[in-house]
């Protein structure tokens, strides 16, 4: 995606550094980011200055390649990053598609690239298949942040409204804030003005009720893991928008890449649910009106707070998962056909 | 309520001005703010300096008093308070229970007084009616701010809370912090501390999260105006909440006052829901390190929003409603047996 004028991704590499956006500077300002050895990817990863499930995935992917290159111990960088965050399963699959090439680093970082570039491939596949469920005037609604910043180059849930909105179809998208760290507000919003896309950003509050009153027509997410059943997980907040969806009667699609797919886990209640800093519920960060960052604490001193950062969405309310290789039924046998089809186009069943 | 051994109330008269907590000061300073005239009063629930629905009836009733006394036009401010916010009928409520006693200012002031008074004691049976629902440890999600700030002395949600905790039952709350003005995290996490109710707070992002993992026994919220057929306005958030509740089964109830009511509205639907600033979800207020006050801005400036303040809950969804007179269903034939036994204990019938 281009950033005025400049073609950028989430991350990339170069010969000294794996370079990211600085998520956590946006809307604010557009920082670049160097992570010169794979600690200070895994701390960009902690610290969520890289997030969404398929960059960190690819992030990773750097990071390992860039600890084969310095000859560190291989083994411990793949254990430290993939233990920076436990809910997507994309970190995994980043990992191994380079500890596969081990040891020549010059094979790793091949096979890096390769992951890469399929990453962005597969998002540009969920546009192109998840534009078949726009018509003129699609109003979609969005939770969290699953466009290319999440997503090499062009997004999940966010890469059918791309598609949509070149082939001129006028999409508009209701954009949750998406507490608590706000990546609706403060990334999806960037994006989407950046694309020209037309948008209005809602408190999460108001999602079910414009919903209710018959101002949305598809609801898209991504997705962090999804198990062989159909379950996803995803932000904080998507099952609750499911819940209104399904009640309500309307679509309600996951989208992600074949990589997000996670055949070991049976059910979404196996997957771990990540439970992050009572600081993010009690503090915000923004500006003020002369442009100054201030972190400001909204409640009392104290409050005690509880802050799951993702939830599971079951499959009987996802009425269907927008993969590369088409859309498939949120159900095991869904799932599965999504896993043969990837597996026939590149000679192997990702995670097996 | 007590606040550091103080009794204080969400409003009350004074001789020389109606006096009222400043709640938008709330959590970081206890500000006491003074309306010396009806605008004034009309001015500080239009700026939700004061905010809940039982609450502004009773402010604009002394507003409406305040007028008499000043021997200014009757019709023009009550026209004018009404006004000042579209979805609580309390509002309406508490101008005809004052308006009644026109033109004599000593009477109007009385019918004002017997008003909050009336509200006071409705606040109070309603916890005790909703008590029946707790057991040792009952675990509740409520949203927004629907306690004694909210409602005279007691609240409507929490009046049961506070009954149960003084009842040695050691309940439990998940405070929703509930976007865009953050009720929740600032108000009501504020009035839990003062009370010693254990809790944590919550974004919203979380309330079906914790209501699917079982952490959640029943949820409580208050209600801005409930029609005929027991469909209920509340804050916006309130509706994607008993969504999730309804698939979930677990018990949802809305507590009011009678004076909630409005028998003129048949359903939810026609109830006018008020469209709020783009800044209140653009901008967030709080304290810095060292206690200063920002208001900072979350967004890239300029971006769209939508900013409903209220949603409707159809009675479908709603296990009961906990008034002054017990527990009714949320069905025509429930509200209408709250409306009689109101009526019966009151010599009248609210509304009509």
């Amino acid at each position: 995606m281009k950033v005025n004028g400049r073609e950028l991704r989430a991350v990339w590499w170069e010969p000294d550094a794996v370079c990211f956006i600085e998520q956590r500077a946006l809307p604010h300002a557009l920082r670049i980011g160097r992570a010169r050895d794979w600690a200070e990817v895994a701390r960009a990863i902690r610290e969520m200055a890289v997030r969404g499930a398929p960059a960190i995935g690819v992030f990773a992917a750097y990071g390992l390649a860039r600890a084969a290159r310095g000859g560190e111990d291989l083994a411990a960088a793949c254990e430290a990053l993939a233990r920076t965050r436990p809910t997507a399963v994309n970190l995994a699959r980043g990992l191994e598609a380079v500890r596969a090439a081990a040891p020549d680093p010059e094979a790793m970082l091949a096979a890096a690239r390769a992951y890469d570039e399929a990453e962005v491939a597969a998002a540009e596949a969920i546009g192109t298949h998840g534009l078949a469920l726009f018509r003129k005037g699609t109003r979609v609604l969005t939770h969290c942040n699953a466009g290319w910043l999440a997503v090499q180059d062009w997004g999940t849930a966010l890469a059918p409204v791309y598609k949509a909105h070149r082939a001129g179809l006028e999409p508009f998208v209701y954009v949750d804030e998406t507490r608590p760290r706000l990546q609706g507000a403060r990334l999806t919003t960037w994006e989407l003005r950046q694309e020209g896309v037309a948008h209005a950003l809602v408190a999460d509050n108001a999602a079910a009720h414009l919903m209710q009153r018959g101002q949305v027509d598809l609801v898209l997410t991504g997705s962090d893991r999804i198990a062989a059943n159909g379950d996803a997980a995803n932000k904080i907040g998507t099952y609750g928008n499911a819940c209104a969806a399904h009640l309500l009667g309307i679509p309600f699609y996951v989208a992600a890449p074949i990589t997000t797919v996670d055949p070991q886990v049976a059910t979404g209640m196996e997957i771990p649910i990540e439970e992050r800093a009572a600081e993010e519920v009690l503090e915000v960060e923004g500006v003020d009106a002369t442009g100054a960052l201030h972190r400001v604490r909204v409640a009392p001193e104290g409050t005690p707070v509880a802050n799951p950062a993702f939830d599971v969405t079951p499959h009987e309310l996802i009425t269907g998962i927008i993969t590369e290789v088409g859309i498939v039924p949120a159900t095991a046998a869904g799932v599965a056909e999504a896993l043969r089809r990837a597996g026939a186009a590149q000679g192997r069943v990702p995670g097996r």
